[in-house]
């Protein structure tokens, strides 16, 4: 079946989560959200494409960092309102520096950092 | 630091995204929703518990069906706006009988199920 982003389940907002894993490793990079033109465009360019929700505006991940995502594999959930995007990442997914946004555990209650 | 539940960034509804992932595999199983009780009732517990956005109920994972998610690690993004949490998954977690709910590709403009 012809893959049509419309066909996604968006929020009141037109947005849809998108899970990046790294494709090497399996680790969970980051999550952050698309549009139905970002979800074409990530599958055209095979570049990650997310839309920023405080610059309402295209973010290409690594267009201007270089820490860019190519995909690997793209997926939709069994009720189609979540994504999930494989990919190879170059450098660190999250704007901190570390390899994934999820750098941060709750252990016997307290917050730990990696 | 300890983690306080109230210190999440929750969207208009009360509710942060989850991703729960396979700690033995590395599979991404499945996302759903957390309201602030729900995150403090998965660490009080160790079950992993959502909210059911189409019940308006705590949503303990496998409570009916058997297919518990233990958890194993649980994390918090940068932003502090998405979670992630490894799980022991029990059986299937998807409600298709599918392992994971993103079985469904996209190859080459075609959807293809796993």
């Amino acid at each position: 079946m012809p893959f049509d982003p419309a066909t996604l389940l968006y929020n009141d907002a037109g947005l849809i989560p998108a899970i990046a894993q790294d494709a090497a490793t399996g680790e969970v990079l980051m999550m952050a959200w698309m549009n139905a033109d970002a979800v074409a465009q990530t599958l055209e360019t095979g570049r990650v494409t997310y839309w920023s929700r405080s610059r309402q505006a295209f973010w290409i991940k690594g267009e201007t960092s270089g820490h860019t995502q190519e995909l690997v594999d793209f997926r939709v959930d069994c009720d189609r309102d979540c994504l999930l995007v494989r990919v190879n990442q170059t450098g660190p997914a999250c704007h901190t520096g570390a390899r994934s946004c999820f750098f941060t555990a709750v252990h016997d209650g307290e917050e730990v950092s990696d």
